[in-house]
């Protein structure tokens, strides 16, 4: 009655063993990346020089030229199997040197506001625009003034991000299109102008920009955004005094396209050369920052990746690429010309992975794939309990991989916490000596130790 | 066949059907514990007074009992059911006005450092105290080298925080002997002074201070920490120039024991009165900061649970009791107070929590309590998924709230993300501005709905 017994378990501890000694591979290796990241603050110093002795690099600008640049001598400095600059046609717009709002109130006096224009919008003019303001909450309370109120006026769109939603994301999401269709919808109605309370879920005086949209159906109006603080003020103020006037003038200007590039370096894979694993984040970043959370840190991480397998000694199966996209702020035209000559070159990318969620400590991955690749990524948790990342669920991945979807490529973002992610988003905030160094390399681990088992098992 | 199993679900449904109303009316309850965090920044702007206008605090100083004052007011403002001082005899040591240490190297020239006096350090004197530098990594490597090679030196501990460590905690925790310790063990083997590498995994020129012990069978010697960017300076100048010279000069000085308090504040339970659930943090800080992160953020948390009651009108049934300790930071004469008056007035605590691991964003809780209760809790921890709490395991709680597990109370530690604590700990960079009101506001929603549960449901 025992030999039975026996005989399975004899069969069965090989294969169980197997299981249990890859594992424990797995966790030696991904262990030695966490330290290699941990240990070597090469993202970090990159990072520095990017934020510091660059700064604030919108497409089609130099600082944006001076950016590919550099990220292509990093990259070159690496010795690398691959470096290469990958041509991308973007627009050009120069924020110029006066963006200023001052509130003139017979009844309160005047006060100037702390205000940014928002990117891609046209300027005021050398005569600025002197008008009269309507307080606006959403597209709807517009239409209901109509034209016969809007027409010839400034509109002042004031929704404030919901502070009580755990995620900013989801606040920042239902407060943005102010910023995106504002104009555009003010214009329709013979606006002259808008004022965007800044789309953050902060108390402050950082004006945050980002771009928005104009119609081709409708006049182009100049749009400015206002920090959160001073739109309260303008707020009360309006309540107080309804004819008050807002003087607004802005020299920013739309120039034609120029070229520009994505910056790609890769390792060759020693088994499947011509299968793919991408990763990094955007390197154009608005102007009014460093670009440090949004994106420098995703591209110094996506590096990361690369050096921490060099240093490693660790050959991949497959090709690792790090990409520093172009254009994420205005118009992703860096990840559409990525995916293009991926479909062009009939590349095969087995996995994508993006960071662009800001430089706070990891939390885990949104995956946009297969159920079967989500599940896949999902029996990796365990592997990542250590380095206490938690969150593995279906979600969205990042701007510059998502092109690559329609290609069949397993897209993930790397999530980060974010709550103090809107302090820095789009506005001058957002620099160097505000990430921290250990949450940035620890984020830079995260998807070393996933590209090594995507590498390792695929999706 | 059928009725049976008809019989079972309406003998079966009403008790799901109850236990689902429960769960769904706790997650109502948690939902608005967490919006009402989230919307009035009450604590945030408590906290701001406490590091502002009142700033670092250590016990026995002036700053300590305007601390005390101004936290019983914001308590007698609030209209509890009891606002009361609970004495506390505290140490008392003033850093003066002179900290300085210079080196002095015929071959490299002079440099001043970072550097702080270490908590209840004795001064150096007026002349200062001027003499060659022993560098050693342990104590091991300290009595090696003997007394023939220690004494009349200055002993220079510069062992480093282990970086690769996820938890920054434990990488404190395997340096911070040297700062607690340090001084005694050189004195042992005639050290004139010692001077300690900060005990962080950073590299900045902040000189992190904490507490350090002397024996009373060795003489007393002075002890200061200096910034881990000066820590590899000093190394290396020491490599280049064995024979180099440290001068020290400090005004540091222990002074009587004085009076001081923990503040108390209560609303009175509806139903068992005399059971209490205790929470808060620290309101002692080190002097060289402002106390905001350790531990004016635990402080403000824990009235804001009771302002979130107040706020949502809700009456607990067991008494809720916000605590402000005094002295944690050097002998937890506040913790031991409290614990003894609750012995004495046999009080019965069933539950204690304390926040003093910074103020991040909340991870979820540390529990030392019997199995049964911290099952009990990590079966709430469905509740808290919407909050990203992700965190429920044995281990342990807070400084303040150990004295009372003699007392058999279920003891709770909020655990926050750890990754840049030691950022501030201890040192000047511990400043309001550097603590996040969302994730300050996290923390306090988190705290309550853990109040919440526990009043409802015990431990």
């Amino acid at each position: 009655m025992r030999k039975p017994v026996l005989f399975a378990l004899i069969l069965t501890l090989p294969a169980f063993m197997q299981v249990s000694r890859a594992q424990n591979q797995d966790s030696v290796i991904l262990r030695k990346m966490y330290t290699e990241a941990l240990m070597n603050p090469v993202a970090y110093k990159n990072l520095d020089y990017l934020c510091t002795k660059i700064g604030g690099r919108i497409c089609g600008t130099a600082k944006a030229e001076e950016a590919v640049q550099y990220i292509k001598k990093v990259m070159e400095g690496m010795k690398l199997d691959t470096v290469f600059l990958q041509p991308v046609m973007v627009k050009h717009w120069e924020r110029g040197t006066i963006e200023t709002a001052t509130v003139f109130s017979e009844k309160k006096g005047s006060v100037e506001l702390h205000v940014c224009a928002l990117g891609t919008s046209i300027g005021t003019g050398d005569a600025g625009i002197k008008a009269k303001v309507v307080e606006v909450h959403n597209f709807d309370e517009l239409k209901a003034i109509g034209r016969s109120g809007i027409e010839g006026k400034i509109v002042f769109f004031n929704r404030a991000a919901d502070d009580s939603r755990i995620s900013p994301f989801e606040a920042y999401g239902r407060s943005v299109d102010q910023r995106t269709q504002g104009a555009m919808q003010a214009a329709r109605l013979g606006a002259l102008a808008v004022i965007v309370r800044s789309a953050a879920p902060v108390h402050n005086n950082f004006p945050h920009t980002g771009v928005l949209h104009y119609a081709d159906s409708v006049k182009a109006i100049p749009a400015m955004a206002v920090g959160t603080n001073d739109a309260d003020l303008l707020s009360a103020w309006l309540k107080d005094d309804p004819s008050l006037k807002l003087s607004m003038k802005m020299n920013c200007i739309n120039l034609p396209e120029v070229q520009s590039s994505n910056v790609i370096g890769e390792i060759r894979g020693s088994e499947h050369p011509e299968e793919i694993i991408v990763f990094g984040g955007h390197l154009d970043s608005w102007d009014i920052g460093q670009g440090a959370h949004d994106d420098g840190a995703g591209v110094v991480q996506g590096i990361d990746i690369l050096r921490i397998y060099q240093a490693l000694g660790m050959k991949p199966k497959h090709t690792l690429r790090a990409v520093a996209f172009m254009d994420e702020e205005i118009a992703q035209r860096g990840a559409d010309a990525y995916a293009e000559a991926a479909k062009k070159k009939s590349e095969k990318h087995i996995g994508a992975i993006e960071a662009d969620r800001g430089a706070a400590v990891p939390q885990g991955f949104s995956v946009d794939a297969s159920d079967s690749s989500i599940e896949k990524i999902k029996s990796w948790k365990p592997l990542f309990k250590p380095y206490n990342l938690w969150f593995f669920e279906k979600g969205g991945s990042g701007a510059d991989i998502h092109a690559l979807k329609k290609q069949g490529t397993p897209l993930i973002g790397l999530v980060t916490d974010p709550q103090r992610y809107f302090d820095f988003h789009h506005c001058a905030n957002d620099t160097y000596d505000l990430v921290n160094p250990r949450e940035l390399e620890l984020g830079a681990a995260a998807m070393a130790g996933l590209v090594y088992l995507i590498d390792t098992y695929g999706l």
